[in-house]
């Protein structure tokens, strides 16, 4: 595709309604295993003549489009965006102007930290059509296959998501995160895209007192052939995550549900 | 199936390891649209002998059961349960250490609020070897179809999942909430099983310092055919949604994110 050469700007005032423009459909390509796409996600990516999919998105799940249909990768790294948000959401708007259905390929689901909310936003304000196909999300297929559950009567009232992104310049980047909610007791906490701020995320908790006992692990490559975990308290997790090397993409998981590991998921590839 | 006139108890001193027995599969039914099954999950079905599902799995995700396949309902209608919670395990582990391969089909995920986490590890006790299928949760399926982002820069830095469900005896039962938790600003609160409960949820919320306005909505049966969004603010939404009559099953979502309803699925069956 020639698409990619051109100029791109994602200009809000020529986003007026167009009438007559293709749907795009937002899918949610889940946490890495394509056996945990949806079936109506499955049944979008094999009737695809376009994709525009991201750094997350699995290989095994691309093998499920057409070798006719086109695939444009953006990027979407964690620092090193390929094409930046704006121009993404430009590149959409005009080739379903230009009449071409396409399919908007997200890992996990679109929803849950994939800003799939401001891409929504654009194509609406747009007057583009569009549909959310929801996808597992990675907290989802942690759980599941590292044994982790993510509510649990004895260990949590409530589950918390968030993101360890780093926002802000230089050297003052840290996390834009409310350590007051993170660090309540009775909850499970899920961290994305944290394992680069891993020690800055526990001393903030510790800081604003949650246990150092408390139970955390992180999950790496969830739900892929070589997914690991690594399981530890708040006090020792940075240290493990150092000696055991764990990289991105890996989730973070704080609370009580994660002294279940052991029991639930022996036979994980799990490291304390 | 004659299992279930027998006399049920589960005794934990009883579920010793026992070698051979069949394996339990816990499957998360996805929030009703049998289409937001997993591929996992939907072969697991199609390829089923013997399942036992929870009230809120969806008549058509049942149809993927082969004829042949024995079927058990075990409850769990809030406040009304066919068999309680330690009578449903006694059941799994005994037809499993009986040779039967069986599916556990849970609505949503089994690990967000499906009391999976306490069967998963009733099954590892007892040396009944299983594994879990992760789910749509009802709010993402809630999320995609109503247009309502679970998370956004410009409104969440974080998205909470409690249960409403109420805890306790006769007048006093109330949902047992982290108040101060969901009442804090910037994120997502979405709460499962609350509608019977919605005033005294409101309510709570304001007194612990959320402002009134707080855009929130409740999701009705979300992603079924007759799914119906009821729109306001923390204090209108109860009286919205006694005039709209909501009934369960239906979510409470609040936080900025529920103000981007209106463009984001304006054909949805909204009501304010």
């Amino acid at each position: 595709m020639s698409v990619l050469d051109e100029p791109l700007r994602f200009d809000a005032a020529s986003l007026q309604a167009s009438q007559g423009a293709a749907r795009v459909t937002l899918v949610g390509a889940g946490p890495g295993d394509p056996d945990l796409l949806t079936v109506k996600a499955a049944r979008a990516l094999r009737t695809a003549s376009l994709v525009l999919y991201d750094h997350l998105v699995g290989k095994e799940v691309l093998e499920l489009v057409p070798r006719t249909a086109d695939l444009i990768y953006v990027g979407k790294q964690s620092g090193h965006h390929t094409l930046c948000q704006d121009a993404i959401i430009d590149l959409m708007v005009r080739l379903a102007r230009s009449g071409k259905s396409l399919v908007r390929l997200k890992g996990g689901d679109p929803y849950v930290f994939g800003r799939g909310g401001e891409e929504a936003q654009a194509l609406a304000a747009a007057g583009v059509p569009f549909e959310v196909i929801p996808g597992i999300s990675a907290a989802q297929g942690a759980a599941a296959m590292a044994g982790i559950p993510l509510t649990h009567r004895d260990h949590a009232r409530a589950l918390v998501l968030a993101t360890g992104h780093l926002q802000g310049e230089g050297d003052d980047r840290e996390p834009q995160l409310d350590w007051e909610l993170l660090a309540r007791p009775q909850q499970t906490v899920v961290i994305y895209m944290g394992v680069g701020t891993l020690p800055v995320i526990c001393a903030q908790l510790v800081a604003h007192g949650l246990s150092p006992d408390t139970p955390a692990a992180t999950v790496e490559r969830a739900t892929r052939p070589d997914q690991r975990t690594v399981v530890g308290t708040v006090a020792s997790l940075p240290t493990l995550a150092l000696v055991h090397q764990v990289r991105p993409p890996a989730l973070i998981i704080i609370g009580g549900v994660v002294s279940l590991q052991q029991l639930l998921a022996p036979s994980a590839c799990a490291v304390r």
